[in-house]
């Protein structure tokens, strides 16, 4: 089974014919085509494919219920109008590796699995790592549950119209009980691997990284006849708290973005009622990201939507993958991701990144060359075989 | 026909529960039953109702090929969340005006129209007065019929969806040539008859305005892993344009609006890569709107969507409604009108307004008192009456 023809497979599902970006959303129709190519792809591999209480992927290689297994893998959803890597790489390599292991005559010790995780970017429901979090307990399902899209759809509703049981979301010991070992390969989202000359990198740790809501009110005016000085504007509150925001990330060597906002009424001769921005923060050390956070606190009242403290994965099980992989080199990364949830509940986790030559992602320009690709499939293969000898 | 009984039937059309704001957008189904309901109040008056090349409704008593007549009415369809007065006050009023004019036993020498324009608040396609702008050619067909909404939907595509035919759209002479005056009634979209103390005044003029839209670009990319110094991002050339439109308003003595913004991707975690801005700009004088929007254009690129000069009104006709009215007070608006649309074009043309306690407008919160509006009504009543003496 070669990276070439599922990649090729993949890249259709959930493309923008207009913006040549990815528009794959939890449990959508175009998700549920995602799950669907994977189900296929692993049953075809011969790999026996579960379904766990978060909705997670699970194809297995032996039995994992016999003696925990090392699990490969990421996740198949993107942000709106994301690139094709981030996430899908890692799935693919995953299925790649396995299979080059198996038909390699290759006899594991213990199981080896491939996964997907459900909601990893959280571009529906406003949660990143939804599905790892569930599993672990991390969030819990009452609140996945209620939370809503922008369409006003509970995740509880969207996941019935995708044909699964709300009932059943939640912590699945059962699953966690088969993970031994987790290791993610992902493209790298800056640029790191550029300057080291190297294709493929392994994380040392994920930066403390959370998601801020502002509520602006104002008072809902016609534009074309309220005096300046009768206006309650939330639009000039909000591009206060943008800029305030930047400024803030650039003092305390932490980074803040406002990517995304939305205003009622949002009409051209309408003064705004009401402005909700959202702010995403990170910094190397968690005292930069509230800083910044008590900065625009100052400008108005702001909500944590999710915190995530730094994640430093397990320093022996990178040592040994840093001598099977001849010294690659360490680094830290901004990125939430599911193997960060799973570090951070104990389990021992790893991810190694493949260069990224423009270090753009979340963007339909995201890319990585298919020489790394491949070496990064190398990598990972080198590594499954080391942990499941 | 009682104000009340009219007014409290067209209450319920196009609220949201949600916001308690009006959600009447040109030729939705919500439209739709609004233009039933004008056309099934006019017929139970005896009216002839037609429809104009444009989509307006029009509900004649006596024969306006037989000589141009004396129309009142305004617009039915409503900006986001808007409120209940702006457009309908003026429908009511006018079929009420009417109503007691026939039923107390007056005979005009002339026809009295009552007119329903359509699309006035450009809501949906972005293009306000759409309907008398087509009417009177100021906006070609073909650039109508080309608009899209929010969902790519086209002015064309729309009409068709609606039973109508987007061939023949385009300037209405025949429907011109039965219009000798026009007078529109109108909630006050400001406080100014608050402080002249009277619930009706009379319109002097409508203030030079325009909208202008500004495409801010930037690259797609990761909240979380891309450095301050590698970023492009247009929310922050946004937020300095924001700022800078409230600034120069203040500063050349005009009324500058950032109502309405369009992020892409507008997600948590992304940097935009794409910032669509609109701002709306009305001052007293154009000279006033031009040097506020150069003052922009120094930021970023600004394109004109929507010009209007400074509409006065008929003096003649405007001296006639003083008289007869007793001297009501003059004022002039920031707000554009069909009224001012049929003026621009060289039809005799007035404007009455209502007293608006708070000056709020474009918002559930828009309101007049019932006193005032009947108020309104007895006094389109008698100029409808002087006019068609």
């Amino acid at each position: 089974m070669s990276f070439d023809a599922l990649w090729d497979g993949l890249l259709p599902l959930g493309r923008s014919s207009s913006s040549g970006g990815y528009r794959r959303f939890a449990w959508t129709p175009t998700d549920l085509s995602l799950r669907e190519w994977f189900a296929a792809v692993a049953a075809d591999q011969g790999l026996a494919v579960t379904v766990d209480r978060a909705g997670n992927q699970w194809a297995w290689w032996g039995d994992p219920d016999a003696v925990p297994g090392v699990v490969a893998g990421s996740h198949l959803d993107s942000v709106p109008d994301g690139g094709a890597f981030d996430g899908p790489l890692g799935v693919v390599s995953a299925l790649v590796a396995v299979d080059a292991l198996r038909s390699g005559g290759f006899v594991p010790s213990r199981p080896i699995g491939v996964v997907n995780f459900a909601d990893e970017e959280g571009a529906r429901f406003g949660v990143a790592c939804a599905g790892s979090r569930l599993l672990t307990g991390a969030l819990a399902a009452e609140r996945a549950l209620a939370l809503r899209d922008a369409d006003g759809v509970t995740m509880a509703s969207a996941l019935r119209t995708a044909g699964r049981s709300p009932e059943s979301v939640g912590r699945d010991d059962e699953t966690l009980r088969r993970i031994a070992t987790f290791v993610e390969l992902h493209v790298e989202q800056g640029r790191g691997l550029v300057g080291l000359g190297a294709p493929v990198g392994v994380a040392s740790a994920i930066w403390p990284h959370g998601r801020w809501r502002a509520d602006l009110a104002g008072e809902a005016n016609h534009a074309g006849t309220t005096q300046l000085a009768d206006r309650d504007d939330p639009m000039l509150a909000y591009a206060r708290l943008v800029l305030a925001a930047r400024d803030a990330a650039s003092r305390h060597d932490a980074l803040a973005t406002c990517g995304k906002v939305r205003v009622v009424p949002n009409g051209v001769n309408a003064i705004a009622s009401h402005v909700t921005a959202w702010i995403d923060a990170r910094a190397p050390r968690a005292e930069s990201v509230r800083t910044v956070i008590a900065d625009l606190a100052e400008l108005s009242a702001v909500t944590e939507e999710s915190w995530t403290d730094e994640t430093t994965f397990d320093p022996a099980l990178r040592s040994r993958i840093a001598a099977v992989l001849d010294g690659p080199p360490m680094l830290a990364t901004g990125a939430g991701h599911d193997a960060g949830i799973l570090a951070s509940t104990g389990i021992a986790s790893a991810m190694l990144f493949v260069r990224n030559p423009t270090g753009v992602s979340h963007s339909p320009a995201e890319f990585a060359t298919r020489d790394d690709c491949l070496a990064g499939v190398e990598a990972l293969t080198t590594v499954l075989e080391e942990l499941a000898r």
